[in-house]
């Protein structure tokens, strides 16, 4: 009887630690003379927090953001004490305590999450101002309200951070005005390390990453410059096996609502992957996959649990029951699947399902003993 | 120290198990004198495929269907050994002793999982047969092919299937012929229970209902009529926390891409959820949420973790952090969310995400002792 979770598994997602260790030296390269932190939250951007996290730590990265408590919570329980560990949303109400306990620092807010910390004697927090991204951190009118009561609330500041609107689009006007309103509000913070850039902002130039860069999207093969040539090496690579090939006759309809009619005669492949592994269903009729590298299109709607590819031009020999589909990969990365699903490869990322085996690429690991 | 799962989650997901019990008996008095198996793959539309499963059991339902192997293996061990759970997807390469060994009916799709089935001696199985999806299940000529050897597999024949691509259009004209092409195979295969109809097609007429039923959606609350009134009970309720709320001026932008510039003052509430969360990326600008009854306007874009609402015209009292929105329930069901979001329920309810607390409300379970 075979347990081997590889046979098992409709699709196999490939997540190379050392793809993304490679992509943090160079945006820290970038970014130096200022540290890089890592942004690890939705576990990672949806490819395992812990592993992701140990790679880094093993790297020299020291500081790491999650967004919520309970990630931050499982992130300390992986990784013992050693590394910061500090949550984006804060403390929502009732868990102040529970942040110090797991010593975990909240990036404050709003005035509420800042009185509630004001109660944890001596630990530290990073305060967020808002620049122009009106989602979190302080507005400019609180910020002055508050900025000469911030030394005395006995409040360790680790940072002062702020968050970029359009850092993806350099020639945007708000990037220069968030700039100069942070670089403002962190002469009110004097001593305490700022922190304006993710993973565009890092290409904005020197005079966005002031005391340190904080990359998510970018460690994970998103391209931080986009319409550029992406710099970052790609690091999923998501293979789903096919289940059966059918012949089909010109006129013949493939899937739901009869969505698609075949033009001549063909070959189809039905794929263990749907929606519910986060195959967005606005990739029907729009996505691909590809097989010994030639590209095959996606047919018809994609459904929860199966999707269908025209392998007319393959040889049957490679497309039959038990073989792969390269879903994401060297000829098709979170991007490409991203432009073709309508959205951003960042979800093409925290999409990707629970169903995958996964496989971990870590190539500075001690090999296990045979 | 707080360690209430519900005070640190973003949002709460609350799964009404009584209502999908209700809808499971909607269905399956629709579906009589036919029986009713019920279908919860992908963890159940992703609301938890265990304590569903069990709740439809105790219900009466002896008959589950899962996608994969893996699934199967799960279900089988939080269920113990009693009711029957069948998996869509068949075996694949090398994994047929495992069906055997956790006792999970295998549907068997093409001629190849026929052939490796043929060797668990008297093992049941079920046929699929396709009849115009295109997808999974044998060909109307690989059907004929083989009907005349499949007595002699030695396997024990369970059920013969098929499914229905448009059963959500009852006018489409494939409905009628794939009924006629099933109800020819299972000429072939006489004594052998057949099923056709999901949960659309059980609303098609007892013409569709041949020996069992195997409703999936409309359990979970999606409207198997589409463009008529939905019949089902709502089964989830998403609540999302608010971390901030803050003033805006007019002229100024909200979120990523300065996307959404306010047309006027008003007040924006930043909520604990994004689209790492399942809330849909193209929910940006289109989606909404409710607060006492209210609708509140989802403005900008979603981001990974967080998403924003126009709470200029709510009580400050009522919108306020902590306080809670609500992003799917009874003013706005799955079908409202898809309808916004460009898709459909089913994909609405499988990308619900693991961060949120769950709850499960059972109002025929024991209570437990104080």
């Amino acid at each position: 009887m075979s347990s081997d979770p590889a046979a098992r598994a409709g699709a196999l997602l490939e997540i190379d630690l050392g793809a993304i260790v490679s992509n943090w030296r160079l945006l820290a390269e970038r970014a130096a003379p200022a540290q890089c932190a890592a942004v690890v939250k939705a576990n990672a951007y949806g490819l395992g927090a812990a592993p992701v996290t140990r790679a880094l730590a093993a790297a020299g990265c020291r500081l790491f953001f999650v967004a919520t408590l309970d990630e931050g919570i499982a992130l300390r329980a992986a990784l013992g004490p050693e590394p910061e560990i500090a949550v984006f949303n804060g403390p929502l109400p009732g868990t102040a305590a529970e942040f110090a306990a797991h010593r975990l620092i909240p990036v404050l807010n709003e005035p509420g999450q800042i009185t509630a910390w004001t109660g944890q004697k001596a630990s530290p927090a990073i305060l967020h101002v808002d620049t122009g991204m009106s989602r979190l951190g302080l507005s400019t009118r609180e910020f002055t309200g508050f900025a000469d009561e911030l030394p005395k609330t006995g409040i360790v500041w680790r940072a002062i951070i702020s968050h970029l609107a359009c850092a993806d689009t350099p020639d945007h006007a708000l990037n220069e005005q968030q700039r100069a309103r942070f670089a403002a509000a962190t002469h009110r913070m004097p001593g305490v390390p700022a922190s304006l850039a993710a993973s565009s902002g890092i290409f904005l130039g020197p005079a966005y990453h002031f005391d340190f860069a904080r990359p998510g999207a970018a460690l994970y093969g998103v391209n931080p410059q986009p319409g550029r040539p992406n710099p970052m090496r790609q690091v999923v690579r998501l293979s789903g096996k096919i289940l059966q090939v059918r012949e089909i006759d010109r006129g013949e309809s493939v899937g739901y609502g009869a969505a698609h009619v075949m033009q001549k005669p063909g070959r189809v492949a039905t794929v263990a992957v749907g929606y519910a592994d986060g195959w967005l269903r606005s990739l029907s009729h729009r996505g691909c996959g590809y097989i010994g590298g030639k590209r095959i299109p996606l047919l018809g709607r994609v459904s929860m649990d199966l999707v269908t590819f025209d392998v007319s031009a393959i040889d049957a020999a490679q497309a039959r029951p038990g073989a792969s589909i390269e879903l994401l990969g060297e000829h098709y990365g979170v991007d490409d699947a991203a432009a073709d699903a309508g959205t951003i490869g960042y979800e093409i990322l925290t999409a990707l399902g629970s169903r995958f085996h996964r496989i971990y690429r870590d190539p500075t690991a001690t090999p296990l003993p045979e």
